[in-house]
């Protein structure tokens, strides 16, 4: 698999976040898929990173943003939304649900309820145990410390729901959702929140190697027409 | 509107249900109602209180079981999934996510995981504020005592996640979600352990009342049929 | 109701469309809503006719545009889709598949397989009998004169899909479906090729009447933020 | 793959299906799988053919019938849904949308209308290109003659839509639609008329092999219970 990961590289530079990563947030998630074929981009390089033509030639994108959704060229998020529809696979992380390209692609506000509180933990729960993403993955994962993201969460209906989240500030989301547009599959995954170690948690790996496994589409098309004629 | 509430009516004849709904549990949630057409069905008259001319003439079912699923005769449970088929709003109240036609209109097993202490108390979250359902309802509803009902919820993909709760027990569920078959709306609603005061709330009754006036079908068919010919 | 309907206006000002509109379309389309507040929107007045204060007053918008896409402002485009998604119903008409609120609310490219020759007929099938939009539709219209729309259709999965096209030259399409984006109801209806006659038909401009009392929205939000806190 | 094949193996046996079928429809049918292990069951010997140990064992089911719905006994139809619900694949055919565990499992009546006259075509459409299903198969084929199958088709709005069907009587179809239920993937597929020599294509035949490929579940699950404790 060609696997693309964009993080913002923006946090995790400095302290407190470069303990918890000091090989960098894009690397630890890159280091879930050895023997792969890994690149990275970053808001420090990102018109040379993200091109019309690498996005052709990955499988699945993994996007990492929290405080810097604006420094995204639109002209980049339009590639990124143009390839999924084409039949990129697509994996939204944490704050990403206010990413340019999945609002973009999901068509709404994308807004939640949030708390950040340093006692605040998760209980991530399995709600489709049938779905690939969710194999090899226990019933419950307790994550420690993370950021609550709590409902209403403005997206369109999901195809699949696959994680729900439960706080212990009594907050519920639907953690873990999965939408098509186009040719491409998207799954939209809540935890990771930048100071807290949730990428170096083996589950959460599995989860990401399942999702990447699953995004990977069946096919890919060239471009958007409206074809004239029958074609019969 | 012609409401028609069946309730067991079991354990609410005898302590210490009988101190939570003296009045039954069925006259408890018809009393929501007033001033409409109101009738009642336990399974102690089910075979007279429950008929094809009744349902015809219903315009939305409530209904309420628990441990007597298996006392509702197959023909009833057939002729009340009929009757949604055929365009009668039907509302499944919490342990009716084993009763036989909300198992036979769903077409899954819906089981669930559960559990009963004292303490255990729930946080029902609006998830869907655009919903008729939700209409006049808060964002959070503490609920200081109630069955816990956690996912994996074994459901069809529903067509709105109206409600999911957030229980103290460290679980969470899709506590409020509509679906559709043939002419009928369904929503089912979790909250309503017997044994706590849970229909005496008045944002409880909000909902259920909301619930009837979206469940309220635009149009009635006679029966099921395949015609023949193509119909120009 | 407040109605607000968007045509291009440029075709019908000259023959052959003149002819089969000599009341303008937009007109021909508002005159089903007589004895509601109509208000009318061209290419010609559209930063005047289409703003923030005229959209928050408005209840179900219809838009009908087909060759000057291009024409429509980005910024009044974003303000038609924050407009549905704070709750205003819409109504994307024929060739509006390609406008820019639509794909901006869909996500996808929304493209289709096209043709017009002078002989294509179309019968337009009721696909969701029991759907408030086909109240009052007989089961099959046919339309003696229309543009072909065929699949593949590139959009979202519908919520409903609750007309279905048959074309004389041998295709197919999903015609009328409805989505949900935030608190806002839209339907997108196929008829409606400006050199036929399709609006000025009876059983056309029931569905539209209908459409527009389904799409009234419930409840309409301010706007869209990430509120912090717990909210409990 | 282990391959289930049910064909009600009547009409069959005598003229005129026996010369479209000398090797009995069932047979033909397995035929598509060589190299897989196929099992076959029919009327004549549906009690031991279809067992619960031959489902666990099964990894995607076919099912056809037509005219002898009623002779399959309930409790072979409460089998095949309860393995569906345990991760069985199923895919059903043409007049199975009548079948009993089809309809059990979708819980609508699965009406629809339908004529047969000798020169009725279909074209075939494929409306979800980016399906694992539709891969390979051409944008339209055409089935010279074929039972038409009209909406309204009362079954629960699909996962995907597959295939769209355009008939020459004039009507439209969702030919090839998908569905979940538990840990199971459903396929019903229209085309398969037992006079016209359908399943004897080479576009049907790649269609239903991917359809098996699609339906084959990732996990599979012992039984179906309610656990007692919050699992944490």
């Amino acid at each position: 698999m060609n696997i693309l990961i964009f993080c913002e590289h923006h946090q995790d530079k400095y302290e407190p976040v470069s303990l918890v990563y000091p090989d960098t947030m894009h690397r630890t998630l890159g280091s879930i898929f050895e023997g792969n074929n890994v690149r990275y981009a970053t808001l420090d390089d990102i018109n040379e990173s993200i091109t019309e033509e690498i996005l052709a030639d990955t499988d699945v994108m993994f996007w990492w943003g929290h405080h810097k959704h604006n420094d995204v060229p639109d002209e980049i998020s339009e590639l990124v939304a143009g390839a999924v529809m084409k039949g990129m696979g697509a994996v939204f992380l944490h704050s990403s649900h206010l990413a340019k390209p999945f609002r973009r692609l999901l068509g709404t506000s994308c807004t939640l309820r949030w708390q950040v509180t340093p006692d605040l933990s998760e209980n991530l729960w399995v709600s489709a145990p049938y779905h690939p993403i969710a194999q090899g993955i226990p019933a419950v994962l307790n994550i420690p410390h993370e950021e609550m993201y709590g409902e209403p969460f403005d997206i369109p209906n999901a195809e699949d729901i696959v994680f729900m989240g439960w706080f212990s500030s009594g907050n519920v989301f639907r953690s873990g959702v999965t939408f098509k547009r186009g040719y491409g599959k998207i799954f939209y995954f809540q935890p990771g929140h930048e100071e807290y170690p949730v990428y170096h948690d083996e589950v959460i790996r599995k989860i990401l190697s399942n999702a990447a496994s699953w995004a990977k589409g069946d096919v890919r098309r060239e471009g958007f027409d409206c074809p004239n004629g029958s074609g019969i």
